[in-house]
């Protein structure tokens, strides 16, 4: 038969989230009647607000009249929901050709990989969303996985922990092609500040890398002085792809529906735009959004929507402030929270995937283990905010009994 | 700055739909009054039928509601669509856990290229949907565009014209790795026998290829003979993975969905399924499709959704069907359009492109050039059946007038 992608066989065993659930799956077939609670997965649970699920609703029901059909649009998106997203999110600071609308901030990240040859040398934060290495071992541009190290050959990784506040010292990092950066951070929570930013920036423009810089939970950012777009830095267009997503902010996580910015300034080195071969990728291999999940953005977005993407915005906040308070009071290490859904607690000197098992099987909570976003994040545990509120209210409870 | 994919930089010009999109804007701007009908992308232009159109209403609705929201769900799909896709359309030759539901065709031929390596050798039915070719393209699995043969060194190229009956010789073709094949055939409107898929699977067990089979037209087959799954064909599990989409059988070409069969069955040469590579694609680098649209395919598929699903059928091969009789009494030959929503005719001496333009200046009507789909496509233009009926007629009193 055929063989295989040498590339796909560099991967290591499951994609965690799957991995977690089989774990899961396995404690609710020996313990059936137990009532888990999620503060794993970044899954939101609460309810599409009214005008947002108004417009998505409408849009259903308007398929089935000659005026509401479409059939297939641009692949790139409604032109009315790109220049949308440029004014409301951008403040105009972007433009509507720049916008690139697709089903999500995860099968972006894989499409991006296109942009760059199996040369490209790759740099992400360590701890990281999985996607970002995942996605470059398929593509092919990595070496194979050494089981010492617990690494990739040919990935440089930036270790972002407590010790140096989140934030790698860029001045002792290696020319690099493509950095994958993320802030508010996953799973950290951390942000990285204006200056911060800037030094990313600088780094990018000194050594001639692209920053692909992952916004998929900028409305969570409450401290004004942190920028929500890497758009905010000056010179960032030249050297930064931003992808974000509807999925965190409005509750849009099944709906499907994210974007990608990539300026006009931003160039390979012959010269030509990468906007141009981006373009290409998506009409070639997408065939666009769901025109109902676009109609619903478009509510998002209007004044009434943003209003109601600050309320679920502040609702899982809040989650996420008597989470991060908990676990200090039990005497942890906690990060994040504050400008993010996520908080990242250092599990003392019990390793992650340990301390996820005696959480699972002693309290029925599920989180995710540290490990599972890379070397750094061991003894770490990542808990989500997108729970409940009734139910994260039961979980702090049970938190109390069994983390002391 | 960061060197470009040099496989992206072996495309040929822009993607087929977007240089037609172009030509007919230019068109628009100097002759704003022409009122232009399409018979161009195969772009359903048919409201969603009413029981199904409920089910998306429905299903937007609930989100706003505890009980019917959801968030991420399995990349895989609704486990009760892909058992109901698995009943329905395969009448339970194929099980549940080989189904994978997508946002559609396009984007899983994409993600379809991961699972075989650059020196994969890949084959297409000349002229093909484009897709097949460009993704080959961009995942690095040909030599670069070749001008005077209009084709890339390593693809191997098989003419299905009139002059064949649309099938290969497959007793003349090398040992290739991949090949795409697609029936009822986009653009030809050509479908393949029982006899010839037998011999299309019988060279894949012999030579060691994977068939990617596009079956996105299947409903389309009014012929109770021809098979319309590649998994009617003894043997066909061990060799072939199937793509279909919702697109043109319930007009969801905008509401995004599709799937892929990848049976238990398809192994690499080193005895690993090819299913658990796929899993791994989509778990890792798509987040599943649209929670409202996998809603609005349950209900396609239950006993009031099929029979909407024959309705749309029936009204666009209505199209076809006096699209074909026209073009044949005006002395055209013509193909397809009996078990395809295509018919593909030969413009006797006129180049594609020029009948193309020819039809658009004089008739305002969109067609497709048959080039756009390969070399053996010149002189022929696809005619796309997907128009409202009432635009079709129109369309053809304009042809009688143009096409003397």
């Amino acid at each position: 038969m055929v063989k295989r992608n040498q590339d796909m066989a560099k991967l290591q065993a499951g994609y965690l989230f799957p991995e977690i659930n089989r774990r899961k799956k396995e404690f609710l077939e020996k313990n059936p009647d137990a009532k888990i609670i999620s503060l794993g997965i970044g899954n939101t649970t609460k309810p599409v607000t009214p005008h947002i699920d108004k417009a998505l609703s409408n849009a259903a029901a308007g398929l089935g009249t000659k005026k509401g059909y479409s059939g297939y649009g641009n692949e790139q998106g409604l032109t009315e929901l790109r220049e949308k997203i440029a004014f409301k999110i951008y403040n105009g600071t972007v433009s509507r050709d720049e916008i690139f609308v697709s089903d999500g901030a995860k099968p972006d990240i894989g499409r991006l990989q296109l942009l760059f040859g199996n040369d490209a040398v790759i740099a992400v934060q360590d701890p990281a969303y999985p996607v970002y290495i995942d996605s470059s071992v398929m593509y092919g541009k990595t070496e194979n996985y050494n089981e010492k190290t617990n690494t990739f050959g040919s990935i440089v990784y930036l270790p972002c922990t407590p010790e140096n506040n989140f934030f790698p010292d860029l001045s002792k990092i290696r020319k690099v092609d493509v950095i994958f950066f993320c802030s508010p951070n996953n799973p950290t929570g951390a942000v990285a500040t204006r200056e911060q930013l800037q030094q990313l920036v600088d780094y990018a423009r000194k050594n001639k890398s692209i920053i692909i810089f992952d916004a998929a939970y900028s409305e969570y950012i409450q401290d004004s002085n942190i920028p929500k777009s890497i758009y905010e830095i000056d010179g960032a267009k030249e050297v930064a792809i931003e992808v974000n997503s509807f999925s965190k902010s409005v509750g849009f996580a099944g709906v499907r529906l994210g974007w990608t910015v990539v300026p006009n300034e931003l160039k390979f080195d012959n010269g030509i735009q990468v906007r141009q071969d981006w373009d290409r990728v998506l009409t070639t291999l997408f065939n666009g959004a769901s025109n109902i999940s676009q109609k619903g953005a478009l509510a998002a977005l209007d004044n009434r929507g943003l209003k109601e993407m600050e309320e679920t915005v502040s609702y899982y906040m809040e989650n996420a402030k008597i989470i991060k308070a908990t676990l200090q009071e039990l005497g942890y290490e906690a990060y994040g929270g504050d400008n993010a859904p996520y908080i990242w607690a250092r599990m003392k000197t019990t390793k992650s995937w340990e301390a996820f098992d005696q959480l699972l099987q002693e309290a029925n909570i599920i989180t995710t283990p540290g490990i599972g976003f890379g070397q750094s994040g061991e003894y770490f545990l990542r808990f989500s905010a997108f729970g409940h509120s009734e139910d994260i209210k039961e979980a702090i409870q049970r938190l109390k009994v069994h983390l002391k």
